[in-house]
């Protein structure tokens, strides 16, 4: 299947976050790549890779970084693609350095911030910008959405009960 | 122009801040739709706007509020398509409320967060989520981006001179 | 017993906390109703949910969410009325996020909040709306007051024996 | 008219935000009074305003104070009545420091906690748990929020002209 | 020995961080009482209490509470004595909600505050108090504070060689 | 007048807010003395300070800073007198750093923390601290606070009137 | 003179701030560049600036930004000299997010970060770390530390007189 | 080998992590002495090790602490050396207490402050000033980020395969 979606990372240690944004991909049958690019570690290489990013068929980058996080805003400076950024929660400050480090981008390089750890919520979050343009994909996201509210009413039934 | 972007905003209040993602829209030369729509105030009208959205061929939406600010939450629980928050400054807390109350969405239903008072990323983003897939959109965009960057280097070089 | 009090909350894993104001009010004699109530997977469920407990004899609606915490602020737009918000703690921001999604209400649509986690409190709460105008309900409240004050007294006595 | 709630604040200084909570009452035909009642300065005054409250007829409390903000809470550990507690913004806290010393109450005293400076919505809570048992009030209470949802739509309607 | 520090705590929960203050008076040879008084479930006995603190002979009072923590500064309106307030950490808001609450006083009704589970200092700076005027507290305190240059500079020694 | 407080402030433009302390003790027919001692910018000058100040006859250190605020807690670390901790407020963060660097002292070195820009209340806890061994001090104290209930007993009867 | 450290800043918004670090590097007689280099709008420019900065002669590297502040820890990625980061205050948030977002970098590239604001001193500290190796830098910025003793002492002087 | 980085900090509990400036410091064969130095418990040790620092060889000063941190702070109010503050995590407030005391330093005494616990970056920090004029540690330098970028194209080449 056809990568349409880009996931990258900071660091391997945000994988077990970064994840679960391949596996709602997967789930709704979009096909993603994922891999690490650190912004201050690989500097050249983050370049590259949000300059290609387009020209592979990518429509949308997911960055997952943490702390001082930059890797989404920076990528977002290297492309025209919409990026989403996800704050992987920190040990000293819980993500609230994530957070304001992807979200406060300046006028002209938007980042589309989710949750601290949201990384669920950035895959679904793709899928929904494709949708726009594929229906196939927008029936799914409507299915996905409509299993949350079965399951929920479940929930709400057994409770009741 | 038939518009693909809808801009709501809880409160005509937070016009001054909003128009700015209208502004960007125009100069990019993307149809949109302006209005006011109020979680609080106007559930209804909130849930006929979100549900009735993509037929009439709105692609994103962008929505703004401040304080306990639901509107954006609220619009992605009830259409498939992707929406962009804008968390609007507050009197007591400079906007953290509004931040905090539009970017972390549970599981399921993601909200694209740019920053506080941000409304110009907003449209910027939307336009960017277009261009994923029209070329002339990903193109006005790339010049917009280019043209950032002369502003700059003219500014460097009379700080230079 | 005829339910006065309709305690709902987003999210299942709510319960162990928003349990403890069904305990309180069963201690103080008070008929309540629980269920799972999501404002942002089932946002008609809400809906009717908010619009059909005054005719069903409810006179005060618990609403327990965290993070992106619109369960209560929604519910207060959709009845007349008074609804007490519990913001949960959540893993990264510790319910900061939640008590700020619920406290900082627009002009027009109050929601009664309590601490973080701070469920019994609201079930307390709910208690003293009813005592205002039940007068057995009144008495039952300064009951319960009563003993804790002799319950911290006794600990009073131990500690200086 | 019998006054049904009471409203105090900290300081006369907190007149200004403090009068939105008379006001609306006023508009809703509720009974009221309003005095200041210091914790810190005038404690033995706020032992007796709580103590007496309910035999004046008092059935809902609104008290406002900011910073290390007791009022509400004292008060509420003096009364069996529901007390709604106001945080009134400070210069360096913005509030924040009002807020954490009204609504982070412990299991047992609960206070009813508006937004920073929300004291209007505080009148319009106290109406809505009087409107709980009393008709009239709550079909004023309705009333006003027909009127805001009027409002917005006109606000609406001019912006899309 | 004749107790000259009152030291009390809103809860007994409190007691694991409060007796902390009593060690470090019995480490300087300071009588000192110690019990559980609450604002919020025992607020006449805190009246009695702090009305007849001076009476007794005590001369500084120590007193720790959490959350909405209002038992130091209403200790303080109670008494012409100086009180120190302990903030105790708190489980969602990790004591920042105990600080506000003691530290944002009023003017006209001032707590001493300390750290947050301070305790121990609350103790040594209530011996520093009457240290100002009994010099052989005085000189117990700086014999302690002695001791500590003297543990530090031991760690130096064994880090260094 | 013989000077038992002594009130020092890192910088001179901390004087508006920190001769509060020296207006209320001047009230209080308390003698004092008033300078500026910068822990960064005179470190030697500080150390003089506090090494001599109890020689001098001072009972009480009055310190205020803002911003990575040291001179209280240095200050207390070079002496055995009770210190009281100023912190001023600051343009970037509204004197919560201030707070933080004063109150958190780690255990052996307490610093008496009061509001931000609490400095009356500084000079009112000194008075407080000074009057827990001097009856006519503490005498003037309780007249003080007893001017305040009447202040406020005068303005409820003016809102109530 | 020849440039020995960089000034660069995100936004000639910056520059008011920013020109700080210019002035005080000039009072102390040290040749310094200063230019507009935004790591967003101009990211070939940031790498270009970042690697040839050294093989110009510069030996530190100033750089201040606001908001989601990347520019000084890109340029910390891209170069082998100390890097010094002003986090620039921001409307909504004050600088707490640009300090964030310079200051939480991750293992392996460092930032030298100093106050929200804090131009000047990030001037002094590059003085200090030239000085350590050129004693007449050195010499004086111990000058200038002298210079600020005595400014203290001289208004001690007036404020005591 | 001659030591030109001093390593010190408030208590031996900071060792775990202030260790880790050692070790980089000798992976980068740069000598380093490393002590504990209170500012609180031992002021004239602090004093006298600021003062004799430079004429021991030393170049740069890495100072740790928590809480209350003033160690960096005031080591740095007494010498000329560029000084490096670690903020060391604490228990109530994670951290960001120690930030603000070490970053917020007033105009003239700047305080390099790195991450919260992030000891590994000031020994880094501390190499690139030497490196600015020891071409033989800038070498180095590049030397551990080039194995930095190696290492994580590794992990990216692992996870892509």
């Amino acid at each position: 299947m056809q990568a349409t979606v880009g996931i990258i990372m900071g660091s391997d240690s945000d994988l077990p976050v970064m994840q679960e944004a391949a596996k709602i991909l997967e789930e709704l049958g979009i096909g993603y790549e994922l891999t690490v690019v650190s912004a201050h570690r690989t500097p050249d290489r983050m370049y590259t890779y949000a300059k290609e990013a387009k020209g592979r068929g990518i429509k949308v980058i997911v960055a997952g970084a943490g702390g001082a996080a930059h890797l989404p805003g920076m990528v977002a400076s290297l492309t025209g693609l919409p990026v989403i950024g996800v704050p992987v929660k920190t040990k000293s400050l819980s993500g609230v350095d994530s957070l304001y480090s992807i979200v406060q981008m300046p006028p002209g390089i938007p980042v589309a911030t989710v949750a601290i750890n949201g990384a669920k919520n950035a895959g679904l979050l793709a899928a929904q910008m494709l949708g726009a343009f594929q229906e196939d994909v927008h029936e799914r996201v409507l299915a996905y959405k409509e299993s949350l509210r079965t399951m929920v009413e479940g929930k709400a039934e057994e409770l009741e009960a």
